[in-house]
């Protein structure tokens, strides 16, 4: 692992394997398990810098696709980089924009070499090559970087996805050959959707390259949270111990859990902050719907458990207001509410790993969610 | 004025009779001149209440017609009071409902009696009389609260100005005599648009009724900033020099300047926030229009003599690409920092006049509007 990256592991569970570490990087210190908020395009939607500080947060994620789009990477460099483009000055992961590249552009050609897509911005033809996403993420100048992988539909024929698992492996191998800052950690992604054979193939290719860090890729897109988790009981022992694991792109609280009790490290996800747009807040007594009528007189906080801004500024009665009347407030509240939520999901959950009590923390979580996980 | 509200002058510029002074209420004191951001719908759209006090906001103004419309003032009232429901625990001040009644509603009904119109919500049939209007307040429980006015387009006949003026004296003798709550201060409200005739029939009426500030109504509708101006000229002078005066609904900040020389105390206007959302900054150096190309890689903060958050923590770069993106953040930022702009305008008013100053102050900001005041 390039120095200053360091991966320290301070407990793990003997249960069930679920991990409490310290991952340094070159803009500090990231405890895990990590919940990275989303700021898809250099901001976390609503939400100012200081206050992702404020409310625990410890490193974000950006958007490689999004941003090379709009400003451009070379815009993102001239402004310093990523963090100060965001002002945001710890540890920054992006993705290599393969994701969007498959989800969000119908038109495009997929050989060995490269992918060709359109903008979903004016439909121009772009093309993206492994080098190409190395050149992109070194200019951005995030600490965590991802390597171009292909991501199939879930469901897609055997043979499709075993193509895009040996792809995935040269590409991985080519972005590391190309990789030049010392300062940025390289990830390799396991693919390989729900198939054990196929995650071990894709593991087995990715290891001798000896990357700093593992992603699994490829997992909630579609296949049901059990087919999830049970691709993770297969898939995290293939990791090395000694590297961080990133689980991209999940999830709910509770695949956060289910996720950390087998042994991931990081997750991002747009859930909090989406799901705050669209009036849903993450409580500790279930999820809540802030349009609903029966907190329109509701003197109370939206999580009496909760310390963050928004449950210590604003009634349910006022938070609803907003949403009723489509103030951005509202949003901007929420947002915070549910980022801080999933903050204190994993800092509990670091606080049990270390107690050895992670267990009894997951089936309290479960007790507690009133309306569903 | 009932106790607990005061308002002492600490200097009068003695060339143009500009004041600075403490406007004492329930909920702290206010320095004059004071530019009140507005909080529509009980909340400055895109701003944290604790942002405002940041940036120096002192009293905010929120709209009886609209929280009156949603949630209802009931709610307001049961969720504590406007204070307590948009946490906002500084003075505030609410209009009547009456400007939004006739600028916002075609279909209605003017008589002495009341004044009845379709909700631009659901389109339901309203009625506001001058009780009704006190009632709401009460409820709404702002420090500050206006008498219900008839606002006449500035380019009525002759005569319909002359009814408005001589139904918004009655009304205010109604307002008058209903309102109960001694923890409020209620302001008249000059009419008579531009004629010098009308406002000094308006001003004869209201004198008698002893209101402890005055407002000018009826202004910034419409007629140019010189017929705004020269209106100020001679209807500041009609109004007692020991009560606030308050300019309603103005302006942009040339406007607050010259309202100042003229002797205005109080101001409020959308504009800080409106334009921010629009993507136009006020800077020292004049207006700045984000979305423009020239700033994609512009490394500087939007204004160089501002301590904003927003300048303290982004450049122009970065700022044009939230706009350009259509990211929240963006809106968020100009709102803060044009809010921030408008809170030193004041302040570097109320510094120069008690220094003697206000007119070398005039001068030089005019010198600084590089792009046009």
């Amino acid at each position: 692992m390039p120095h200053p990256f360091r991966f320290e592991l301070l407990a793990v569970d003997e249960r069930t394997g679920a991990r409490a570490g310290l991952f340094h990087t070159p803009h500090g210190i990231v405890e895990t398990p990590c919940f990275m908020p989303v700021g898809t395009r250099g901001t976390v939607k609503g939400v100012w810098p200081h206050q992702l500080r404020e409310i625990g947060a410890q490193m974000i994620l950006a958007n490689t696709y999004h941003l090379a789009l709009r400003p451009g990477e070379e815009v993102v460099a001239g402004l310093g980089d990523l963090h100060e483009f965001m002002h945001w000055d710890g540890p920054i992961l992006t993705d290599s924009g393969g994701f969007q590249v498959f989800s969000l552009n119908t038109l495009r050609e997929l050989t060995d070499d490269h992918v060709v897509f359109r903008s979903h911005i004016d439909g121009s033809l772009l093309e993206l090559t492994p080098e190409r996403a190395m050149q992109i993420q070194e200019q951005l100048g995030a600490d965590c970087i991802m390597c171009l992988d292909e991501c199939p539909p879930h469901d897609a024929p055997r043979e499709q996805l075993i193509a895009a698992v040996d792809r995935t492996t040269a590409w991985a191998r080519r972005c590391r050959d190309s990789h030049q800052r010392d300062d940025q950690a390289l990830f390799g992604i396991v693919q390989g959707a729900t198939d054990r054979e196929l995650r071990e193939r894709s593991a087995e290719g990715l290891r001798p390259l000896d990357f700093p860090g593992y992603a699994v890729g490829g997992l909630s897109v579609g296949e049901s949270p059990e087919e999830m988790y049970a691709t993770l009981d297969f898939t995290v022992p293939l990791l090395p111990e000694d590297r961080p694991r990133y689980l991209m792109g999940v999830g709910r609280p509770i695949d956060i859990l289910e996720g950390v009790l087998r042994g991931i490290d990081l997750f991002d996800c747009v859930m909090p902050t989406r799901n705050a747009r669209n009036a849903t807040a993450f409580t500790s007594r279930g999820p809540v719907k802030m349009r609903n009528l029966k907190h329109q007189n509701d003197v109370e906080p939206l999580d009496p458990d909760c310390d963050c801004p928004t449950c210590r500024s604003f009634s349910r009665g006022y938070l609803r207001h907003l949403f009723v009347t489509g103030e951005m407030l509202g949003g901007m509240a929420l947002s915070v509410h549910n980022l801080a939520y999933y903050q204190r999901l994993v800092r509990d959950l670091r606080t049990a790993i270390k107690s050895n009590r992670v267990l009894e923390f997951h089936a309290a979580h479960l007790a507690g969610q009133a309306d569903g996980p």
